[in-house]
């Protein structure tokens, strides 16, 4: 497919709960919205592809690969191998992973390659909030990080939030054990430090300064930037607490006749809410700070979460999301500078 | 009092939201169940106290102090300050403050002091988890952690759920970001093989290896250790999120009439599930690695919740945490080493 037709996105098929098949119907709804795909998966399961989508037959599948480094490097026919491949040599924009982070990592790493000037990937999750949506990244690319790590997710995550999110300034924000400049890790103060120095005036974001952990669902900021390891923990206990606390309603909803009268009235109102939790609607964690931007959708997404998926990804070429990271990052002087002009710099005496 | 009669508490009542009388209120219903307490207050507001209850008129508070420690070194007259020189000077065998976290801590660390042996405090919460209690430790005390205090925090918190929650052989997690034994921070890794290596075969608590953030509402492990910094925010995440939930619920039934009569006839089965997650039924968060227990009851409680930290402290004294804490570590070889005898064992050629 030629790239004046618009961008091209690479969809690994295998991996989802539900099957390629699945996949392949989210792409065909993709489609009909005018986006081009290419898909990597078994054809046979793929069925017969609709105009904007073509099946590459890769059947092999590393999704459920216990060590996801050892297996890209191993399995270059892997379907997610191939669909990297795909995107680092130009014939597709983006990246959607439909199941394995790990894998989808490792490849994205291996293949599609750091973008020039970032130090460290990251994961980032818009998260399914009610009216406050935010982005949280790092959700676990990395368990450990250091403030210029930290400092080009702010970058990362802001313009996500713009290019892809909607979000014309977004305010940024890092996780933090209190809302004050002085309290935190000693990561946290010397970022928040970078940041607070770095940026004013600046219009790409609004650094917001600390916040914390009740902050995930407050709305006090677009963007919660941190570490790899805490943002998974914030996100796993998010989860678990949410699914947790529903469940123990539907339990109480269970008994007593009069109280599963209660739950059924009260079911239709729940439904909204249901929607804007509901994890499909983001199209899963972006992975960014490579060459071209990854999405990881969820095993377990139906063709809607796929869709979303595919349509993310499409936006996020079409508005060059990775040219603004970089444009922004090199604007206020928070590339990764080589160890050649380190050292010219030393000997200049800075 | 003597100390024969059983331990005494001594209570800071500056800092609850419902004014020192309420704490008042709550050493009545403890002193009712044959506890013995001593308060710091105002006295005009704490009214006559009943048998078993002292007064000490103490009407300086420093619960909102911008900067506790400063408050504690600068204020000897503060009630939270007399309770813990009492404490300090054996005239009461456990500490419980009705208000600021910071200022207890500071207290206690100033005027009570660390138990020998121990590294740091820790601010440890029992998780009102309905059907699956779980304690968090540290929440907050230090925002940065080395290897060797999360493992004085294992035990710590063994010794807390042995002696004052009734959990004979508590499992033990470490909290991180995936299961996995080699999934974690550098922090997390080099204490899971402390742990795992140091450990087995230990009657005093079972170390059942990584937990992930979902793992604080699924029953995995009775204690799950992290740095405060983590700590606090998974703490403060599961605050957010379960009142996130259930308000938006609470919204939801709000939209219709049909929505309004199903939250009605909801409410009732809610109840049980409204007092499993009620916080006061904890008595407030574990002050430990102190010479004496401290308890940090919310400054939201009322004097249920005050009564049940007043207890739970008195059961802390007479099981003798602090005791058990000092026997498990040295036994373990886990106690910190003075300078001096690294020193000899460095001569020695250890």
């Amino acid at each position: 497919m030629a790239l004046e037709d618009g961008p091209v996105v690479a969809v690994d098929c295998n991996g989802a709960d539900l099957g390629p098949s699945e996949v392949a119907a989210g792409a065909a709804l993709a489609a009909a919205q005018g986006a081009r795909v290419v898909l990597f998966g078994p054809a046979r399961e793929l069925g017969t592809p609709p105009p904007g989508v073509q099946v590459v037959d890769a059947p092999v599948s590393i999704a459920k690969a216990p060590d996801p480094v050892r297996a890209v490097r191993s399995t270059p026919e892997a379907s997610i191998v191939q669909a990297a491949t795909a995107v680092a040599a130009g014939e597709a924009q983006a990246l959607v992973c439909a199941g394995s982070t790990g894998s989808a990592l490792a490849a994205g790493i291996l293949n599609v390659k750091r973008a020039s000037g970032i130090f460290r990937p990251a994961l980032a999750l818009p998260l399914p909030v009610p009216s406050h949506p935010v982005t949280l990244l790092d959700v676990g690319a990395n368990a450990d990080a250091r403030r210029e790590h930290l400092v080009q997710f702010a970058f990362m995550g802001a313009a996500l939030a713009q290019a892809v999110l909607g979000v014309a300034r977004p305010r940024v924000a890092l996780l933090s054990n209190g809302n004050e400049p002085d309290r935190g890790s000693a990561l946290v103060l010397e970022t928040h430090a970078e940041l607070a120095e770095r940026i004013p005036g600046s219009d790409f974001f609004e650094f917001v300064g600390n916040v914390e952990g009740v902050d995930l669902v407050s709305g006090a900021a677009d963007v919660i930037v941190t570490d790899g390891f805490t943002g998974n923990i914030a996100l796993k206990v998010m989860e678990g607490v949410s699914q947790a606390t529903l469940s123990a309603i539907r339990s109480a909803a269970a008994t007593s006749p009069v109280a599963q009268a209660g739950g059924l009235l009260l079911r239709p109102a729940l439904r909204g809410f249901r929607e804007e939790i509901d994890p499909e609607r983001q199209g899963g964690a972006y992975l960014l700070g490579l060459r071209r931007l990854g999405i990881v959708a969820h095993g377990r997404f139906t063709r809607q979460g796929f869709a979303q998926a595919i349509l993310r990804a499409r936006l996020g070429a079409t508005e060059d999301l990775v040219g603004r990271t970089h444009a922004a990052l090199e604007q206020a002087g928070a590339l990764k500078v080589s160890p050649a002009s380190v050292a010219r710099a030393t000997v200049a005496g800075r």
